[in-house]
């Protein structure tokens, strides 16, 4: 194919935004279509340069359509997108950037796919990126030529396998690695404020454990992202099941991530310093007493 | 009080027998009562040098009972050792040692005490002791002093504080911390082998990532003990349960040892050396699959 040359990006958020900016430094034109987004979103269009367009429009124009949002926007943006595709002529390659189970990618890459365009499998691993940083953008398919061709911009793209669910696979079990692990760590920290043992937990740990010192620095920095991190948390327990592994840990995590993003700790944005440990651990030991006490 | 001389253990498996061991070499009497324990057990008995009793002559003899078994057998003891008081004149002192719920604690305490005996809440973080080891032996509730002059043989014994309920807790959310941490990787790295991207995650991962590294060495550590596991998993579901937290990441902890326990993993003793990671996730990875395509 032709080097891409607009990018799409579906919806310029905290990722999207920070993706579009690095794009638009690296020479390529971001464009987006808005209707119905946030005003934070909007904004962080505007700051990033991303042009705004009506979804025809935005199909018409764009080579390549990157799909950036919450698990569960990502089977409803790819029907929006296809529905377009069949009132345009344009083809532009899409890919699903999104953190969800192989078999949802798949189910996606069929709705594309029937709708003519080249699909490929992505999946982010770390923070909004900027140039030189070290987010990781795997990608797997049949042809993911268009995505590497990304590249040039300084977005750092690496290529897993020609199998669509394998980009998306790697993100699963990673941030099964990251965001379960502090699901459990926040659930046994506010467990033992809860049972007013947070000192001899520490004191147990001791000074050296390295997953404790870790989850220590990470507790505090996910609050503003819990919301976000329900659905990823649904889509690895799906994965997980279909490997015939338990669910439960998972949607353990995620019944977490929602606790967290029914306190006031979830309205936080990343434009917001983030609170202490011991708010987070004082705000989530207060919420589940308060669910315990209404269930007893 | 008077000083503790003879210690009874119920029972003297991998922990109970080395406690007995540590017990007997620092001067004490160490005691136990073998009828309906395994063969493992008997041997590690007499190789720690315990005396096997009727349970009647055991509690007639001892001045402190200790309760060191499965988190599913520690109310059953109870019963029967209260039933034994009801039979004698004897009043040992009762600490419960295992791996239980601080409510389920508090339920066998009032089986003891209803009994006529003191009780004690106590907590095992460690290996199996030796003497100078560094196992810690938690203790909490209103006079703790029968357990704690143990403490001569070389044991090493905290007090938590006064009240029942908080040695078992201490005990919980430090478990959650180890065995949940393991249970969750062990799930997402047979979750990466079932996918064909356990090297693509290992090299996301990072060398450097210590919670990896940590989890790599104690993966082939667990499935020996794994059968174990599971009751203590499911008693600390039930504590954050108590508390208003989800259930679900240790009940899924609990589904995952169980997995080890079905295959020939489970069999494995500590006189045996431990299987490789390899194994470990080649055999549980075939096992998930099997459950899956049964279930499929």
């Amino acid at each position: 194919m032709t080097e891409p040359r607009v990018v799409a990006i579906l919806s310029p958020g905290d990722m999207g935004g920070a993706i579009g900016r690095v794009l638009r430094e690296g020479g390529f034109d971001a464009v987006t279509c808005l209707e119905g987004r946030s005003e934070l979103t909007r904004l962080r269009a505007k700051e990033a340069g991303i042009r705004d367009l009506p979804l025809d429009d935005l199909i018409a124009e764009a080579d390549i359509v990157l799909s950036v949002l919450v698990p569960a926007e990502a089977r409803s943006l790819a029907e929006r997108v296809a529905a377009s595709l069949g009132r345009t002529d344009a083809r532009p390659v899409y890919v699903d950037c999104n953190a969800i189970a192989p078999e949802t990618v798949r189910e996606i890459e069929g709705i594309v796919r029937a709708a003519g365009a080249v699909f490929i499998d992505a999946g982010i691993i770390g923070s909004p990126p900027r140039p030189g940083g070290s987010t990781h953008f795997h990608c797997s398919g049949p042809d993911t030529s268009a995505f590497e061709a990304l590249g040039r911009s300084g977005l750092n793209i690496r290529v897993v396998g020609p199998v669509i669910g394998q980009a998306s696979g790697l993100k699963m079990v990673y941030a099964a690695s990251t965001k379960g692990t502090t699901a459990l760590w926040t659930e046994l920290f506010v467990a033992a404020r809860g049972l007013g043992l947070e000192e001899a937990l520490l004191a147990e740990l001791g000074p050296n454990n390295a997953t404790a010192r870790q989850q220590v620095h990470t507790i505090p920095t996910m609050p503003r992202r819990a919301r976000r991190w329900i659905g990823e948390m649904e889509e690895i327990a799906k994965t997980f099941a279909s490997l015939g592994l338990t669910p439960r840990m998972l949607e353990g995590a995620a019944d977490m991530y929602r606790l967290v993003g029914a306190t006031a700790l979830g309205e936080q944005t990343s434009r917001e310093p983030d609170p202490t440990l011991e708010r987070v651990l004082a705000t989530l030991a207060s919420q589940a007493a308060a669910s315990a006490a209404a269930e007893g």
